[in-house]
């Protein structure tokens, strides 16, 4: 598996001329070589030759943790680690780096490399991790109804009088008895707090009436899930209900437009025009989703001006949502796999408005 | 106070010949802003010029988490970030980034920028954050005083039986109860998987006999905590008691010496020393400690090499350990802070080894 991808990105390298790859931390480096390093100062680092052998470089306290097929060579603590990755280098080459290293790790390979063009390697990585085998929309498909049984089982949990942080807690605590091996985050955010997106759980007690956005996600095998639903304690508040409905066509829409040939901001645009006309295009201040798969978010983007267009395999979100400042905030959210002869939806819970105590 | 800390920051800038600043995911941008941006591929970034005022850029739909003294400046989803950011950057000039930050994004701003030196941040912000203030240093003190409870706790734990996943869980449970906003790490690597420092917890099953390594840590009012203990269950592996004696040894002495005007690798050498004399030294396979703050791992390291002088308000672990690959292995960890006089230990529980069932 591994073998395959490193020759893979190797015929990639050489047909855009460049000389190596040289990735740290991030998801490139568990797609190939099934190792995922720690974000931490000590740098681990692959190097992929256009032709030859691969070389990963750990840190020596880390090398009894790496399980994998490419050859390993750990530094010591007194060592430089970069004098030692920069060796295998050319000076007068072309090197794409892993999207997610460390601005201080480059700089220190540009210093030792003068003479060498730096590049970004997401252009070059982004083709391959796109697309999904067989074995990763599995992975994908189990956390995605995991999850679901998550969703389904927080609408039999008491909302009201508990703080977003406590609520986020038991969200947490149920993605990883679900079979998760480790939960990304757990967004809940209650009232106006709905109406920011990226809200991180306060001490704000969940009241009556509250709207309440529950985005939620972790890994499987390395893979991730992703999903969001709504959940109203008692009532929804004033106007939620016909926002809501304009909300779920669009997610639904989306959803359905789905299938090899489309574009990445057709489906946006798609979503995005159903809530525009519904009179909300101005509270709808995100893009319409993100690829997922060793990253929590990579590409395709569904965003207005991505013309990529959607092939089997694609795995991405689709989450749509309303955020009335002051007010509240809404969004569906399901992660989808493009397929042959159209969309599986790996999220497969109720998307209704659900109601809780 | 992040008023100050800019202020520091320019002046610092003014004199190394730097002419701005420019940070994005890293614990830079809360130390100078208060606010921490999400590690996603939706640039934050902070330019600090040398002379005149600082702008934080956000993604738009993370402008409403902001709440910072500095001007946000939020973009959209179908703007180019990177052009907005670096229209306020200075042509030819020096610009140090965030040891943190993505290449993909410092790549994009050399693109932007060709005529612009691109340094590392680093040398520039690690002299401002090692040096901790009264209200960081109780932030420490709160979070090494609260895994000192949970360290104490497990002492009344029952280890064997348990898979090292299970009792990872189970020390993330007791970080978090003990009022820790967030669990880092939570390492639990029982028998031969001890030798491997930075083990993650596996399926394997604590059985009696087991020498057990528990390293946790997490965060109070943004700064870590970090604590290591050692558990046996039942009766110690041959040979540990013995090893158990000089690395405690050791690590007393270190802490022992910390006080302001010694070197970084003069306390690596004081514990280094024992460990050697005591027989075991190409056991001792990483350096004694690191730095902590807002970072898990920051300056200063201490570390052979590193001439770096103790100042007061220094914050840093003592950790030496002992490995022996396919048996066992051991460490104890406390973070220290320098103080006028000697040293503080901010954590103080026992550090016996501790025998549970």
């Amino acid at each position: 598996m591994n073998e395959e991808r490193i020759i893979a990105v190797q015929a990639a390298l050489r047909e855009s001329g460049v000389d190596a790859l040289l990735i740290s931390v991030g998801s490139d480096l568990p797609y190939l070589t099934g190792y995922r390093a720690m974000p931490l100062e000590r740098i681990t680092a692959l190097v992929v030759p256009a032709f030859g052998e691969a070389t990963l470089f750990v840190p020596e306290l880390e090398a009894p943790r790496v399980d994998t097929s490419v050859e390993v060579r750990p530094w010591g603590e007194t060592d430089d680690p970069f004098d030692r990755i920069a060796a295998g280098l050319p000076s007068d080459s072309t090197i794409a780096v892993g999207d997610q290293m460390w601005a201080s790790f480059l700089i220190a390979f540009q210093d030792r490399r003068p003479g060498a063009r730096f590049v970004d390697a997401e252009p070059l990585m982004a083709p391959l991790r796109m697309i999904k085998d067989k074995d990763e929309i599995a992975a994908l498909r189990d956390a995605g109804h995991a999850v679901d049984g998550v969703a389904d089982h927080l609408s039999t949990v008491r909302f009201g009088g508990r703080t977003e942080r406590e609520m986020s807690r038991i969200v947490s605590d149920l993605v990883l008895a679900s079979g998760h091996e480790s939960v990304s985050f757990a967004i809940v955010a209650a009232g106006k707090n709905g109406a920011s997106p990226h809200h991180e759980g306060s001490d704000q007690i969940i009241e009556p009436g509250d709207a309440v956005v529950v985005d939620f996600g972790g890994r499987v095998r390395g893979y991730g899930s992703d999903t969001t639903r709504m959940y109203c304690v008692g009532e929804a508040p004033d106007g939620f209900v016909e926002a809501y409905a304009v909300l779920e066509h669009a997610q639904r829409a989306a959803v359905e437009s789905v299938r090899p040939g489309t574009t990445a901001e057709t489906i946006d645009a798609t979503a995005r025009s159903i809530i525009s006309d519904g009179g909300y295009g101005e509270f709808f201040i995100h893009r319409t989703g993100h690829g997922i798969g060793l990253d929590a978010h990579e590409q395709p983007y569904i965003v207005q001006g991505n013309t990529e267009p959607i092939r089997t395999g694609m795995a991405f979100s689709i989450e749509p949502g309303i955020y009335i400042p002051g007010r509240w905030g809404m969004r569906i959210e399901d992660i989808v796999v493009a397929t042959d002869d159209g969309v599986e939806r790996l999220n497969r819970s109720s998307r209704k408005l659900r109601f809780v105590e």
